[in-house]
């Protein structure tokens, strides 16, 4: 089955996909907004750890309905964009398009579901250090992989044509039958540092080589591992977690989220999917995550 | 009773209380270091808002023993310098001497008990917004008033002539039953505003302008009013001090609090005085105060 793609939002996240998968001959279409016109004339050009590569042609449009209909929506937007959707999505769409939340945070699924009730929606979770650094221009500097979940209506023969797509394209992807069960144990990892790293002006590598704010981000991620489990998840998260992702991040270079960028840049910050939203879900399931919301107004604050 | 005061400790509030003492005409002798020849020639300088004044003349000290014994010596170091009380105050001691602990904080006097373990010990709260801006120079922006409580071994009839000596010197000073609980008290404001104005490059101000930023600053207030609840106080504090306090702070001048100031002058932050000492005891007494754990690594991080 050869799948259609169109890529919405073209940063460190949707370049580095879209531009793996384009590298492995599949057929994809990417939305461009402000690099529009030096995409079409150049390209993407990929820096990766994995080896460098340039595609000096890729399917470049400014407008969806100049892509027309495509077999996968991968929303690769930050979510403090997701207001543009309703607009930019209905001109991809069959009555089989897969739309895949290519995001971080909670309830992406849900909130394009009503929108696009009866369309076959997923999630994605990108474990990725990549960032635009130009127009065109991507910078991956570790990991890279990919966890897909099923969340409405979804075609598990279209799922499985796509996790396939991108293991054949250097992209390590796993499908999980527990998609908020995943998306929580993303958060782990995003509460801590996307946050920190603003507040504490200061890379991975800082927060994880003093003992002060090691223990920080160990304290939050136990908070979100327990917030998790108070939800009500058909898997429970470990709290072995904590210190697999501390290790994780020990072992990588010294990397800025997509946060403290969006910040140090003055781009809106994704406060409301990262913080806000996992406080008022734990919230309604009885738990408070005290240490979260100490962080999110912090971040407000400063936004 | 005339009383003979030392002061240790000559910044914004050893400058201010000394300087209102010794402007009244009382017996004050003053302990410097860095700023003993400016002060030798050129007196004490302080900029109130009560009014301005000058003091051509003050009683100026290198060495506690050029003192000599006094019968109230007025600890106003910060905490992160108490290691050196053992040398500076034993030249300053007779049998009847009371210090008091000028300082903010949890535990100060049981510190300093343990050197002096014979000898009158009270402690006060100082509600002051007094900086020095250099050499013999005070700047006094707001408030004034202090608490003062005893710890061991007081003479009622120094304590109270030492609070008269402060109201006739435009000092509003109030003796309270409870020290601990004042300290506590004092905490409330303390927990909050100097770790958030580190944390947040904030002012006062800026802290009470934003909806987040103001409510960070309650629910730091509110858990140390539990905490200090929990921990068995003879008269239990109320809620309503977090409101109390941030109207106090809500009609004061932009201020930056001295943990604010030692951080961005480089100095050592007190915070094993205003954050550790409090959420021991308070676990101690089986109450976590998470948000101010949270605070307080943060602190010792960028410490």
């Amino acid at each position: 089955m050869v799948l259609k793609y169109a890529i919405i939002g073209v940063g460190g996240l949707g370049g580095y996909y879209g531009g793996r998968l384009a590298k492995s001959g599949k057929d994809v279409h990417f939305l461009l907004h402000s690099d529009y016109e030096y995409v079409k004339n150049n390209g993407l050009k990929i820096d990766s750890v994995k080896g460098d590569f340039h595609l000096p042609v890729v399917n470049a449009y400014k407008k969806s309905d100049e892509i027309g209909m495509a077999d996968v929506v991968l929303v690769c937007l930050k979510t403090t964009n997701n207001h543009l959707l309703k607009e930019l999505i209905p001109p991809l769409l069959h009555k089989k398009t897969t739309i895949i939340m290519v995001q971080n945070g909670l309830g992406n699924e849900t909130d394009v579901e009503k929108d696009f009730p009866n369309q076959a929606i997923a999630g994605a979770l990108a474990f990725l250090c990549s960032s635009k650094t130009g127009p065109g221009q991507i910078s991956h500097t570790d990991l890279g992989n990919l966890i897909i979940g099923t969340h409405s209506n979804c075609d598990s023969q279209i799922i499985e044509q796509i996790t396939t797509d991108f293991n054949a394209s250097e992209v390590e992807t796993k499908f999980v039958t527990d998609l908020v069960s995943a998306r929580w144990q993303k958060l782990i990892w995003n509460i801590a540092f996307n946050g920190l790293t603003v507040v504490l002006n200061a890379s991975t590598s800082d927060l994880m080589n003093d003992p002060a704010s090691e223990k920080l981000c160990k304290d939050l991620m136990i908070e979100v591992i327990e917030a998790a489990n108070a939800c009500g998840l058909k898997h429970k998260l470990s709290l072995s977690l904590a210190d697999e992702m501390l290790n994780l991040t020990r072992n990588m270079p010294p990397y800025l989220p997509s946060m403290k960028l969006d910040f140090d840049l003055k781009r809106p910050m994704e406060i409301e999917h990262l913080y806000t939203r996992p406080i008022n879900e734990a919230k309604k399931h009885g738990y408070q995550m005290q240490k979260t919301k100490i962080l999110e107004q912090a971040l407000i604050y400063l936004s």
